[in-house]
């Protein structure tokens, strides 16, 4: 059986779940893929644990100061590279350096964090391209939510005239909270914060950039543009008072959070702001910590998606989907280097 | 340039329009896949036409007589077969024999039609298996909605463990019309019936038949079980009377014909009836001839999709996104044969 070595760089909460998922998912690689898949190396910023037999459950919380960085990780002999570290868009965070240097050494990636992908996704794209790898990216697309998919597999062909989606988890539950229960933004963060999915400084979410970034990937890795965060307005939740709430719920409105994309002979408007949407409309009923997207195309009219996974392991099980498709891709191309 | 020659056997509303949508799609065929996509042969159940250097517009309305069934169409070389003739789950239909034929052959084939899928799935899985052709069906699974794609592609790797959907656009149309504008199911049918999304006799979507047939093919193709009619309890929408409908409203639920399907360690339970949703679901907002699909798994929680196409153009899309994936594939494999 072919073996199949698997690295993650970035070893918080989705890094850790995506590692316990790939090892109880061994069997599954065995049987379909006839791959012996093995997790050789896992590192977080400072520390890191590594074994050529693969690393079992018990590994993890055993990691040895120093083993860390892009040399920590080449030298796993790794052909699969997960990147799931903090991410950090205005300067690429520690995700950028794993991913050149996996890239240009022809490990196939499998991206989580936004922040490189925004930062430098076309160089990246090109780093893939120039070695011959497979980049894939569904856990910084919204993770569980299929976006990149919808538009690559199942709306293929199709050309995308408009994209509108609830990208943010975090933003959602906000305004959600403070629709259906009519308490201020304050409150509803600090449930979120004590819920654990909302930040000690949750300006990311509110800000609207963690949603500009999907959109910002999306637009960039599945709809053709070449966008950088520049060209695109973006608005967050704070303008969103309790008198707006009020406003919007006497007209039956529901306000949510969009991340938006349109394309006409005009060109491309993207960005990120409030808009709203009666009672009657799909996205007036994503509630919590669910997100939505809707695309609409030439020839197949409104497709829309919904979901509502568990994090983190529904990211975990999105970047695992991307490894999935490696394993397929690699299989039809003769197997791995 | 590779010629890729391509016959469509059906030529009612849905072949046509797959054939019209398939001859303005050759520039981005070229351009993507690097091939010279040809239609070299279309018929219907008594008349064909074709060409070596690919049929045009003008030939569509210019059949001749005779030409016509599996031998017609094997003399054409063609390398794909797109099958859109009537559907006929008891007999299998006329697309049983041309599918049989070109599976055989190692034809890659493209079904849009659901009763010979329905009928012999497993044997029609077999032939493909045998001769290497790939086999795809996203047009007899719901068509513009995706279903197979879901499952295959964005929840690839997670255990399926319930699936329910609002699969027939006929039925959602009359259901939503008794319940939205109060009328009757005769007044509903009729106006239907006028709009040409009926048929004369409804009884294949109005007694749940179709939807069975697409859960059913959802089941087999996407979910790993060999399901046969028999397997399951079907039920239409005769039973919901304008009472019944009146005893939903005052609850504020919304009754939807459901194909579902679940997995647990009793075994699959499958089959076809009303289940009412309340008015915060997302189902309770799926509305005239849209479709829907909700799908819960082990690891991504619940995932739904909307999709809203116009027919017939939604299925030619879903049938040539098919093509796409195949032309994809075979580029893969180091071209055709």
């Amino acid at each position: 059986m072919r073996i199949v070595r698997i690295a993650i760089a970035g070893f918080g909460g989705v890094g850790k779940a995506t590692a316990h998922l790939l090892l109880s998912r061994r069997p599954r690689y065995c049987h379909v893929y006839g791959a012996d898949v093995r997790l050789v190396a896992v590192c977080g910023s400072r520390s890191g644990n590594r074994s050529d037999e693969g690393l079992e459950e018990d590994a993890f919380s055993n990691l040895e100061d120093g083993l860390s960085g892009p040399d920590f990780i080449a030298q796993s002999n790794a052909e699969i590279l997960i990147e799931a570290g903090p991410s950090d868009f205005r300067t690429g965070g520690p995700g950028l350096a794993y991913l050149r240097s996996a890239l240009s050494a022809g490990c196939d990636t499998i991206v989580i964090s936004k922040g490189a992908l925004v930062h430098s996704g076309r160089k990246l794209r090109a780093l893939a391209e120039g070695s011959g790898s497979i980049l894939k990216l569904s856990g910084a697309a919204a993770a569980a939510l299929p976006t990149i998919d919808l538009v690559e597999q199942s709306l293929k062909g199709c050309e995308v005239l408009e994209v509108e989606g609830i990208l943010n988890a975090t933003t959602n539950y906000l305004l959600d909270a403070m629709v259906t229960r009519g308490i201020g933004f304050e409150t509803a963060l600090r449930e979120a914060q004590d819920g654990g999915f909302a930040e000690a400084d949750p300006r990311n979410d509110t800000e609207g950039w963690d949603t500009a970034c999907k959109l910002l990937i999306l637009a960039n890795f599945g709809l053709g543009a070449d966008l950088a965060m520049n060209d695109l307005a973006v608005e967050g939740i704070q303008t969103v008072t309790s008198e707006r709430i009020a406003a919007f719920r006497e007209q039956g409105l529901v306000p949510k959070l969009i991340g938006h994309f349109s394309r006409s002979e005009k060109g491309i408007v993207a960005g990120v702001g409030i808009r709203s949407y009666p009672l009657s409309h799909p996205f007036a009923q994503v509630r919590g910590k669910d997100k939505a997207i809707r695309i609409v195309t030439d020839a197949m009219g409104e497709t829309l998606a919904m979901g509502s996974g568990t994090e983190p392991l529904a990211t975990a099980a999105a970047a695992l989907k991307d490894l999935e498709h490696i394993l397929a891709a690699r299989s039809a191309l003769s197997g791995f280097r």
